[in-house]
């Protein structure tokens, strides 16, 4: 009899983010994040924010940032959701719209907290394998599901595809829907949101952390039909009706409204991650051609663990995956021009042992 | 065939809050927000706030505000979970915790999210009926069950037990999680934390946005047993690994950490509670006494409703449930001496007419 009300916990294996550290020497290339501060707009609003009104709950609909993200992505405000971040929008999409008895289709190498979200909403899924170069097949997407989520760009790969692609799967998956993870789509990717205005059953999600360099507050939205987001909206107002701070309405405004500023941050980390790819690539590495703010990338004659290792010892994090098919590839998140350099360096020391 | 991807949109009743307005002259006395500003350390927190580094995913172990926290109640790093408002830390605590075939447990009257929680994750329930004075009887709750959650002080009663209340709850239920809602209990209730130290089945979860008038910034903890946290640190893993930001980390320790400026707060709300239930009184109603920072009372002569009606048409919001057993009740929230004041004479008004 003892402890018996530990038979009603639940048993689950949960997402292993990014290594994360206090020391501030440490050049951390392994969650995506963004080099760059956000926009100085964000600090203005900060500066005069006033303090007391944190006593009155935030405004549920978060009306004033899907007022600025309707207006930057030309829909109606009815056609955004927003959330505690990326993550938040999709665990409650998956909520929203997965509720059928066929599984749902992904890629096998894609973003690792889609089966983690399965298993804890109890969501019957079917990885489909991508091809030997990493891609993601639409035609394997023609089969009977319950739902569709894809990354595009997709994640830990980079490789982003056209809106002939995003077209392809939708066309031919009119009886679910289809989710379009955006993470990435900022840094050379082609957007999907256009057609959502033609598709009803095509949701589009996108997040505040990359390109955006707002990581540290939690913002994700969605845009799609005025059915998928007010389910949406039902959703999120059956688990925590303010889930978006008043602070983060405030600050997540004022970036999307700072479009100059946003553009020349994006330019500067492609700018960055296409000279990186190239010197990479010179000294032995299979590196992918990336749409996103990061690169995949393999060598030909040492193993990624090794150099993983390797690096870790000199205080630069990137990501290593010990999963099968990508167990020799390195995800490195591109930094600052000067980081990269450093980063290189020492690449160029484990080569030269 | 047409529109068949709808079938997979989840059918659901979403929780109802109180009415917002963008209106600077209502006098809102309908979400139990307190009337006062939070701790000036907020405001020192926020104006030295770096923005730069917001690039950065927040700290995924909330490590400064869990020390504040378990420095507070005297208990362990390891015996805090933090999360986005105490919604949220619920409703993963009812993934986490409530994962029987058996029903869980919960008064009739009581928070209105609980059964929305339960619809949305799937967790039979079986309501309790509280009896004819709102009074949670105890042994009611003796039976075979799946968990158990109640708010002490419950709302919308406003009633509050003591230790006592709690000790028989949890001793009759050692083969299920008990969770004991300690949203209001800051004003005047009794913290069931220390019994934790003693009960590895029983969590007990508080807020920042009543007592610290911090409804504003999503900020929520539960303290319990280790095995407890660690499964809901497990679940916030696997849904939302980021959930509290920077900027809310930073706030919440500043706010946890100024126990004057908390404790004078709770007195002026106090006072404020007791002068207005005596005057509530004198005028015909019948008010419960209250260890939170709302009112719960019904008037001898006028339905409660009227009353609602009369108070919304001077733009004074009070709270109205039309449910059974508590449609002739209104919950009105504690505001500031002057907001009260102006609340009575409006109900003055109204009796006078």
């Amino acid at each position: 009899m003892e402890n018996k009300w530990k038979e009603n916990l639940i048993k689950i294996k949960p997402y292993v983010a990014g290594e994360q550290s206090d020391d501030k020497d440490i050049i951390k290339l392994n969650a995506n994040e963004n080099p760059y501060p956000p926009s100085p707009m964000v600090q203005k609003i900060i500066s005069e924010f006033d303090y007391r009104n944190l006593n009155k709950y935030p405004n549920s609909d978060s009306t004033i940032l899907k007022n600025a993200i309707a207006n930057r992505f030309k829909v109606n405000k009815n056609n955004v959701f927003v959330g505690n971040g990326s993550d938040d929008v999709i665990a409650l999409s998956f909520m929203a719209f997965f509720n059928s008895d066929k599984p749902i289709l992904y890629p096998d190498i894609t973003y690792s907290f889609y089966p983690v979200w399965c298993s804890l909403i109890n969501i019957p899924y079917k990885k489909i394998p991508v091809d030997e170069n990493f891609e993601i097949v639409p035609q394997d997407y023609y089969i009977e599901n319950g739902g569709i989520i894809i990354p595009n760009p997709n994640a830990p790969t980079s490789i982003g595809k056209g809106l002939d692609f995003v077209i392809d799967i939708v066309e031919h998956n009119q009886n679910s829907i289809v989710i379009i993870d955006e993470a990435y789509v900022d840094f050379g990717g082609q957007s999907a949101v256009e057609l959502t205005k033609k598709y009803e059953n095509l949701l589009i999600t996108q997040t505040f952390s990359k390109s955006r360099s707002l990581a540290g507050i939690r913002i994700g939205y969605a845009i799609g039909s005025e059915t998928l987001i007010q389910t949406l909206e039902t959703v999120k107002n059956s688990y925590n009706s303010y889930v978006v701070d008043s602070l983060a309405l405030e600050i997540g405004t004022a970036s999307m409204n700072d479009e100059e500023y946003f553009i020349n941050t994006i330019n500067k980390v492609i700018s960055t991650r296409d000279r990186v790819k190239s010197e990479l690539r010179k000294i032995g590495f299979n590196v992918l051609d990336s749409q996103t703010n990061f690169l995949f990338a393999a060598h030909k004659d040492y193993r990624a663990k090794e150099i993983f290792e390797y690096l870790k010892t000199k205080k630069i994090f990137v990501r290593y995956f010990n999963i099968p098919k990508i167990d020799n590839y390195l995800r490195i998140t591109i930094g600052t021009d000067e980081d990269m350099d450093k980063m290189i360096s020492a690449i160029k020391e484990f080569l030269n042992k």
